[in-house]
């Protein structure tokens, strides 16, 4: 982490906290309870922690108000509704002051072809390439070997990291952030089988875009196919960690974050404020409703009509315990016959 | 979707279908059943939505013969002998007219290294990189900031999209398309283990290439590694949807297709016309015949020498049951041990 | 494969072997004892394939001890103590010889910001992009349209292949590889919610980096997040395959192998020579020590303090087979249930 002089003062009037302490004390970095000294704030934000808060040498802490007391017994704090929030807003003021800025205009290296419009205070980054017709829009930036293709549209603010790609025709909202790698807008997987010819496939051109609200941010490597026929939706605020694969026509609602390696099918729907935990797979065609929650590694085979918390992983254990009761699942139906059989006689 | 104005005759004649009602209508776009407008042709491919035909406001449906009698009762029609595959036709003829098209040339920001060899019809986009004696064929495209290694070899009228990698030495064949961010060529995952040294691995330089039919297609961000002595192979019209990971040596048998973030290890052999679902997962060494489906998610660790469909996934369910499911399968065994028991004392 | 003229002999002193034969015999090409003929070199690393030792074509078979008087009786051979290791050594000495050879020098196209530092015998591929303040170590290559980003460093003969991204502020050691398309210190995951405002995210910046040791390889496609507060760390000799997702502050102990696919989310801590096979995923804030093997497609969801194998996979069954398994299974507790009845009863 790139070291800061920060000021308590300063820090505490940023978060919007209550200082507990010296104000004209100073931090440089932000840390975990654990190995803080005292030129690092840390913070509490779980509970369970709280044993930490005695004995970390942290330089200042940030608490909720119920463990004020606590906290300003041991030295600095500052006292917020929120300290996993407040985390966040700390994070974004050391950001801006560490960052290296994008400078506005495009780099000699970049291609960009006629008919593009890049917004005046919008950065595109060296080897960067702007296809005919797109839209950069004010403020935005275009990271080095980025790829906005032809007729796509970037949001204000909107920042395509090196080597991310938005595809033909494809759009993005305000305040997004796409990381390296990313492909929006590849085509979606659709084929009609050739019976006659013995089963080869024939390409269904896939004629939608990828439409992207605002504030959304797509991790590296992820990919977001173009719909088929009407276009691929994420709604605003989704968020989708890296390697994700979203398949054409799904709907992701507001909101909804994905973490690493999930695959979502093409045309399911998901709802707002879902979240599905890392490998999980959604089968295409059906539904999730609002604030449905799937365990990381989970298949959904069938639409999820009702919100709750949903799994079904295979529970891991050492290799000769497993090897033994998943052979024993592979007789699972004929146990329950055995089972009846008895119950019968019994 | 980009509009058209299409003569329903004009259609009909191009997909080869027989034309009920006014062949001067016009359509604008293509679209499903159930949100079609009169501007909108759509299609019935699957009896299952037999319903929404009469109910449809599409101004042109393309149906089975079998339906042709339904569809002319509400409107225009044109009957073909397979609408899905009428369809992909229809979505071919609609992006030959709304496409933009590779301009042939070597765009100036291109690098094409000495002794490449780029046919005069090709097209080489923008920052492109072609290598050393990588040959290009006819009416190939290499996308903007695609690249093609040295020594690698593109098929004719086969289209490299932007960010793709075809590796050196690795060959394409005619018609295919390979998306942005695909990997062909890396790297096998070869290592020999130093047990000397406590555990260290010695790489093994993989040395073989990757081959790759004609009418082959690779989704976004798939990896094909190359073979470690002789060479990873993709056999003629196989189709591979996002993220899907190919193993060294692996050969694919000619018109598989694997849904997304599928993975094989090496030298898996698959035979002709398999699928494998989205998450599935082929572990390396074993051999899959001809006409073998393997149901998404599902992890196959032995030979499957018999057409069929195989399956393999915990079922979902809600968490609380789930928990309660998955702690009485850690001691499936056990229970097979008491019902034994039990048989034995009735 | 590329063909060599290589002596017995000369390959002999190469791999530190004893030659038992002619010398001067040459052979051309690597391959397997059951598809050799006089112009290969194969060898004999898995006893299993002893069978094939008698019946082999190949001009020359690297044998262990044991197997030394069997394979002489067929024709000339090469002891070594390991043949497998000694195969890794005969494909290293086979691709120094048929590789391109970086040349040193920054390519014209390529760009490099000022205050970035290359080696002089560093070679810098086509349109290739160097960050601000980045390094570039003694006899490194950075690829065709690879990126090193602002402040990042490249050890000493570390290879970044064509298309490879090492993010701002990120490592990498001595003798390192990195596929195409490696995505290595995008954001972290990591998000605070906002409850005061129905539930959306607010973004944790990401303010660690990505510390890599020496000797690592990195597969294509694979991502390695930076630290939201301290670094993400692989240790020495790390390797990890294609598709691979290591999310942000997880260490990874020296010489641990995970194969494609594999997740491992946020803060784990991995011990040294460990491995996963494909598709493995192991969830965050949880600790694997030392050699510890986790099986394909397992999901690790809680500590493992001991070594050994660990599996957890649903057994593949053909469909209706797995169909009856699978529906039982969601009724396993209520089966134990009935289990226990009975047993009273009896």
């Amino acid at each position: 982490m790139a070291l800061v002089q920060a000021r308590l003062a300063e820090l505490s009037a940023a978060l919007g906290g209550q200082l507990l302490g010296d104000g004209d004390a100073v931090v440089t970095r932000i840390g975990p309870l654990e190995t803080a000294d005292a030129s690092t704030i840390s913070f509490l934000a779980n509970p369970r922690y709280l044993a930490q808060l005695a004995s970390t040498r942290a330089g200042c802490v940030i608490v909720a108000p119920a463990q004020a007391t606590a906290a300003a017994a041991r030295g600095a704090a500052i006292v917020c509704e929120d300290p996993y929030l407040a985390l966040a807003h700390l994070t974004q003021w050391w950001a801006a002051r560490t960052r290296p800025v994008a400078v506005p205009g495009v780099h000699a290296s970049a291609v960009v072809e006629p008919g593009a419009h890049i917004h005046a205070s919008a950065s595109v980054g060296a080897l960067a390439y702007v296809g005919a017709g797109a839209q950069v829009g004010e403020g935005a930036v275009i990271g080095a070997q980025a790829h906005v293709g032809p007729g796509a549209r970037v949001g204000a603010r909107t920042r395509l990291a090196a080597r991310a790609q938005l595809g033909e025709g494809c759009v993005i909202g305000a305040r997004g952030i796409v990381h390296g790698g990313v492909v929006i807008g590849a085509d979606g997987f659709g084929f009609a089988p050739v019976k006659a010819e013995g089963g080869r496939w024939e390409k269904i051109e896939q004629l939608g875009a990828v439409v992207i609200g605002d504030d959304v941010e797509i991790g590296a490597n992820t990919c977001i196919d173009r719909g088929a026929l009407d276009d691929t939706v994420l709604e605003d605020g989704v968020k989708l960690d890296n390697l994700v694969q979203i398949g054409h026509n799904v709907r992701v609602g507001a909101h909804s974050a994905f973490a690493g390696c999930v695959g979502v099918a093409g045309s399911a729907r998901i709802g707002r404020h879902c979240t599905a935990g890392g490998g999980a797979i959604i089968l295409g065609h059906l539904e999730i409703v609002d604030h449905v929650h799937i365990s990381a590694a989970t298949v959904v085979t069938r639409s999820i009509l009702k919100p709750g918390q949903y799994t079904g992983l295979f529970p891991f254990d050492d290799n000769a315990s497993w090897e033994k009761n998943a052979a024993t699942l592979r007789n699972l139906h004929a146990m329950r016959e055995r089972l009846r059989a008895l119950e019968k006689k019994s």
